[in-house]
């Protein structure tokens, strides 16, 4: 028997998992949600699915899951609307930018027992996950150190990183959960620093597009993170943990794999140049763990199973005490 | 207004297709047609396609273009029949095993005006693309000399062996249009030899599983093919073009892009096992070149438009000369 | 007319450098002075040289240079020695273990007006020098953000640990001015922690095994170090800065430049196991730009000239820094 | 007990095996000579050598061993002079451009029971010897296919070309030996072809810039060679070794190890832009090898011992059977 979605979104991110719910088998997209409605008539016709207002699709008895591709500051609240309302929810990150909010979303889940997953893709990036499979089996030993290194093409817009929570909660919380989910276990501790190197512009709103810092476990275990929302060679990702016995690192993806050599050298075309090619595979993948985990399967690929809202709030609180540590020029305990 | 397909043979090949006429907002999947009732209706059921025969296909009034998966041994009838039909043709390769069949079968398609496409798919690869790119923009200069390497993960079936005729027409004939597609113009002469190293079981069908040729242009070019239906760490596809200025080179595909490093050095994960994942990007890609090519688009992407018949011609009267060399141990000419 | 040179201190690195002497055109080993008779005479003997004890060193007429190889707590004082007596001294890293004993043995040198060589060779390694030039020639842009990783194969030996002043001091202390060379300027400020986790044997002598900093530049660069004394893969050295325009890395040298590929995947040897042959062109070109320094020519290679006493009194500085923020868990500044 | 040498061709060649020699503690540069005055006289002076005459050195007690860096012409005279003379020689490629000449000459090395090395340097190439030693250990399983690429960064002047018996004997030349080396067993027939595409002025000469060959070996072992006198981005040397588990392949040596990405995409240094440079540790290997097999010692490295008079016969068959198929179109066998 299918399990029936609804999307609440229809923008960008909405259609890239409308077409993974077509195309997953245990799944079909039965209802879509936008206030633009000609977005959400676009999904609607592409995929057979209908045009719902969110109330119905919270009532209606024959949608299992949603898929939240809505703003941030709305995805507390329909978390919450539709785990009482006995769906699996599918959330993209953030799912507050407060940490306290956070938790009292993650409470009213638990006590309504459903299934709650936070869209951090990359744990479903092909070859991050080789890098944990790596690691799992064994290959490096224990995990000592890493490095992540994480860098976008451009800054986004002054409107957009206004509402964004500012380089740590929105960029570098990518990183904060794949230290945690690689390395294992929360940090006790972070350092760090930012400053504004790429875009003037950004001066003025508060927030930084450089930054660094260093994660610090409890075992002294350490990982560093370099952020910058500029790279003019495209998206920039990569990721290695070192450990007793040896590195696991995940390299660029380079959609053209040529080579072209003259007089002046060696030359290779640039990397995506946009986030949504570089993990199209993600986005796939993690929705095809979503279905499988409401299924009961064994999600299979990304060790651990999928991310909760415990892996949201963690990584959230390690972006409140790195943003305090940069702001202060101190080594800060991360609440646990 | 949308171009409306039929899709004939719904096996592994005809659900590829079929998925990428889906893909394509220009297209429609309208109809299917499989001997195996559920391989059609399988088809049907998940892309809204009607199940028809043949006959209704040919003389169906909303059906534009057909993409013919059926065996080898139909295909050049049935090129003929929708050809007559006014239909345009996408066919896999090769159109027949005897090159004479080949040249009555584009006689017949040249009367009619249709558009043939043949499913020559690595033409569409991104990586072989860069490659055509680079000769096309001039950064390597004039292409004097080439290098391919093709090999395969295993050798199919011997009942596959015996219809598929053998394997300069089989195999090597995607290197041979690959020669022409990169170096330009048809080579005057190939020297080539076959053995059996991998599989004993192919000796008696008369075939090779190891080969290697040498193609030469009529002003002094050159490229060397190798080919081997075995390689333990997957499927193995390399092309480079050697020119004036420089040398383009298309690397493998690696699904996983990650290194472990430990005591024993550094370790990367195989290649793709099969090539259906090798090529999935190429497969979409010759698709929608076809649809783009029947929409009146300009073809982006491969260079030189779409494989017709005459590339299949060619790649084939290359096999035919490189299997007589082989037979002979002599330079062999190229039929024009 | 040749350069004369001595060499105090015929061991492992002595020895290295003596090679280097003679190898060099324009210069010519004259004298050899060690401790250890058998090692002074093995370098007599096999370059032509004389063995002489230190105060005939410092007050022959025809020695020109000497090349300091002997234990750290004896090199500010031979420096002065030396600069006293006329001579040109290279000194291998470090001065001193204390910054204010630096500054004293520079004002003697400034006093004589010879010229003194820190022996900061990774700064004459090909790949470093090749990054150092992609900055120079404007390729990427003004530096903004750099990664700098080093681990070794493993950890001295408990006593060398004793001597060496700690991981900052000994190790990262070659980052420092690596980080120092290639983003410009010296840095405001750094945060580091350390910790032990690959030998507990390191821990009763107060010093890490594990470290990782943070350097900050007044206009708000960034750069990150992360060290360990523990690599199961080899000697692995990485630089990379990321500028305004693109990023320029080196990275890592395989002795061995074959890959084999099985049923397992793809297989490389591992790194160099070893500093000497790692950085054995960086030695050589050292003791060269030594040389041309004396000559009187531009020092090709190594933009900025050769390293001196002010460039080891830097790396020091930045080190004492970085060690306080380990102990502190504050972001310290770097003394000017 | 020291090996005394002396060297005959005191030219580029000969100061690089000069340096060899002397770098080697079982081995003294004892005698020099070439008819050059001025270039003698630097050899000796440098390495503390006795400048002679060949009949001197001949008949010399304390000459050992001989290191023939002479025209080609004169190589198989000196040879056996010098094998009758009771020294060891070792001998540039090739013995003689006549097959016939060269058997002559080895069975008077082999009356004399001296030991002659031909100096295929490759053989002690760092990379080429992994991939050896791949082959050596199984890593690979039994070798299949090979595919050799030797690209030069442009032609030798035509007077060169004249003297140097063509394309296939003294370029191909080196890749039939490594060809023998790696698959093990003399090649039963060729194939090959020849053409002149990079330099007009090579026509008349009767010489070709570039040529494919394929070898064949009794039980149906293929391998393919590429060569052209023309590489823009320096000098292009890979060998790869397909066996039934698996394949080895040597990369090209970049000399300097950087990547720097911008808009434009990824940018690599050329590789090196002259043999001497890229062949630098394969001549010091092989001369090290030389004077370990006269000490004897195993000779580490390169399985199989030094290459012989028997080699360079070897070799010089393939090539002239090549010769005969590019001349012919036909399949050649190779004399035995």
């Amino acid at each position: 028997m299918s399990i029936r979605f609804a999307i609440l979104g229809a923008g960008r991110i909405g259609q890239v998992h409308a077409r993974a719910v077509d195309g997953n088998e245990k799944a079909v997209l039965a209802a879509v949600f936008d206030p633009v409605e000609a977005a959400a008539a676009a999904v609607a016709e592409r995929y057979g699915a209908e045009i719902c207002d969110l109330d119905a699709i919270a009532t209606a008895d024959d949608i299992d899951a949603v898929v939240l591709c809505t703003p941030t500051d709305l995805h507390a609240q329909q978390i919450e609307l539709f785990a009482r309302a006995g769906k699996a929810v599918f959330c993209e990150k953030p799912i507050d930018l407060d940490s306290a909010r956070v938790r009292d979303c993650i409470d009213v889940v638990n006590e309504t027992g459903t299934t709650l997953m936070v869209g951090f893709n990359r744990r479903f990036d092909p070859h991050f996950m080789g890098v944990k499979a790596a690691i799992e089996n064994g290959s490096i030993g224990a995990p000592e150190m890493g490095i992540i290194t994480s860098r976008d093409p451009g800054a986004p817009p002054a409107d957009y990183i206004t509402r964004s929570g500012g380089i740590f909660k929105d960029m570098m919380i990518h990183d904060f959960d794949m230290a945690v989910f690689l390395m294992g276990g929360m940090p006790e501790s972070v350092m760090a620093t930012g400053s504004v190197l790429t875009d003037k512009a950004i001066e003025p709103l508060g927030d930084y597009d450089s930054a660094s810092a260093i994660l610090r476990w409890a075992d002294g275990r350490q990982l560093s993170i370099s952020n910058s929302r500029r790279a003019s060679y495209g998206y920039d990702q990569r990721v290695e943990v070192h450990g007793s016995l040896g590195m696991a690192a995940a390299e660029n993806e380079h959609p053209v794999r040529i080579e072209v050599a003259t007089a002046s050298g060696y030359a290779r075309p640039p990397l995506h140049d946009f986030f949504m090619t570089r993990y199209i595979a993600a986005y796939a993948n993690e929705i095809n763990a979503f279905i499988s985990a409401l299924d009961g399967a064994a999600v299979s690929g990304a060790a651990g199973g999928i991310p909760t809202g415990i892996d949201g709030l963690n990584a959230l609180l390690i972006a409140e005490a790195a943003l305090e540590s940069a702001t202060t020029g101190r080594l800060v305990s991360i609440a646990g």
